[in-house]
């Protein structure tokens, strides 16, 4: 599928209400739950492997989006395709107060996925650019007030852009999803929240309060998918309306990337293969002695 | 005195020879020691107790060199004029599995000093643009191969200046010291941890052999001192052949970046006053009752 058409290109200047929050375009439900999301799965699983054996690359997927937008759904349903002795999952809440005495990318960088493996951002650095600015937190924060300027908000994109690409020179692919659901769906989602009894654990009466600022968050959104949407880090707007329709585009997008890596287990050197021929002639000798006795 | 003359400008093309090893300011050794340098640490000690509450700014202070050159000496004695709970002192070796499995920052950034403190690398992400480039660890490092192009240098310089650039305008000074030792000095004192035992848990073998590549490191520095000294992250290079004349400049250089800072108590908030007001009654209405008992 064609999922290049929700990438936001570098400098594009985005209107939150050009994207779709549906499925816009015309694929089966069931054919896709079936069998394209299976299919997806079990070769992100292969090529999983090999990243791993390689250890060179590292792959950092990011989630950003309203509340119940289905970052949580999204993250457990492409997991499930990985082998999570090389996933790490890191939900970036409200910062401590030793993340606070710190740079904001502080905690984000020590969360960075090692080589070989996969690290999934539930929320991110992108915080600081979003609920920051739709609550003016660094005004309240210990940031020296000097260095609080009206350019702070430029300033912290462009760090962020060095930041990601520093990461992507030394070996980090960075894939960046904001999941678009519109206001309605999120309204039934929080209103089915209050209603099921086993959802009750995820209503926060919080995200009521935060709907009422949608506007300012939609605004913040298309100053960041713009700002910081690059060749090296893309931002990926997703349909989240359907949940089944992300899910599938998630993975459509994570194993496109996984491909377009070109990955193979590593090679043997001839030391190591000639240690591997002696290996299998022990391994031989046991069991001809062992079938004698 | 003037400092500023080892301060490496933006973008100045530096030739190490044409930088003082030995003491270049007619200064008196006994007045440096006895009278000005314990002034010194005195009025830092004070400064970086209002850094420490006023709890916005940190200082990170970087000490490059080649070996025997004094970094641990001068580390020790301008932390003696510290209290040591608001200073950290991080020393980078040889990086760790882990470590290699992360961009070269990675550990950097996880050492960088919290808001009220100072922090002081014994080495740095600068062996990854010195030692690295003289031995060619990139190339037998999992960087992904097709990564490591002609461009590495210029694209590490670059992510340093950001990564510092970053910092600052998050609120950490950044001061960084070449302590910059003849090669004659050097053999002298390596001799020396030969010769006297108290000193040969100093020695190792590889100092000597790293002596071989003096001038493909001094080649390193040069270009390290042009590429990354900048307005907000300056380096000095200082005379190092007489210990006690760098360890007075090293204090002279932090000094003049606390002063800069204008630091200042807290004031207190009209809330606290009054509860502060509001203690003082309990603790003197104690006294009386004490008093009577």
């Amino acid at each position: 599928m064609d999922v290049e058409r929700y990438r936001v290109k570098e400098n594009q200047k985005v209107k939150l209400g050009d994207f779709a929050t549906r499925r816009d375009v015309d694929v089966d439900k069931n054919e896709v739950k079936e069998d394209w999301m299976p299919a997806n799965l079990s070769k992100m699983a292969e090529l999983q492997e090999k990243l791993f054996a390689e250890d060179q690359y590292s792959v950092l997927v990011v989630f950003q989006a309203m509340d119940a937008a289905g970052k949580d759904g999204a993250i457990k349903h492409v997991m499930s395709g990985f082998n999570p002795q090389g996933v790490h999952v890191s939900s970036f809440k409200v910062p401590s107060g030793e993340e606070n005495d710190h740079d904001y990318l502080w905690r984000i960088h020590k969360q960075t996925p090692r080589r070989g493996e996969i690290g999934i951002f539930n929320r991110s650095h992108y915080e600081d650019v979003i609920v920051a600015r739709v609550h003016d937190l660094v005004e309240k924060s210990q940031i020296p007030p000097e260095l609080v300027t009206e350019a702070i908000w430029e300033q912290r994109y462009r760090q962020i852009r060095d930041f990601e690409r520093h990461l992507a020179e030394n070996g980090t692919c960075i894939l960046k999803f904001f999941l678009h659901v519109s206001k309605d769906e999120q309204r039934e989602r929080l209103l089915d929240r209050i209603n099921k009894p086993e959802k009750n654990w995820k209503f926060s009466a919080g995200d009521t309060y935060e709907r009422q600022h949608w506007d300012e968050y939609m605004q913040a959104y298309e100053k960041m998918l713009r700002e910081t949407s690059t060749e090296s880090a893309p931002w990926y707007v997703l349909p989240a309306d359907n949940k089944w329709y992300t899910r599938f585009l998630v993975s459509e997008v994570i194993l496109n990337k996984l491909k377009e890596l070109d990955l193979h287990y590593p090679a043997l050197s001839q030391e190591d293969a000639a240690e591997m021929e002696k290996a299998k002639s022990v391994l031989e000798a046991d069991a001809a002695k062992e079938g004698k006795e």
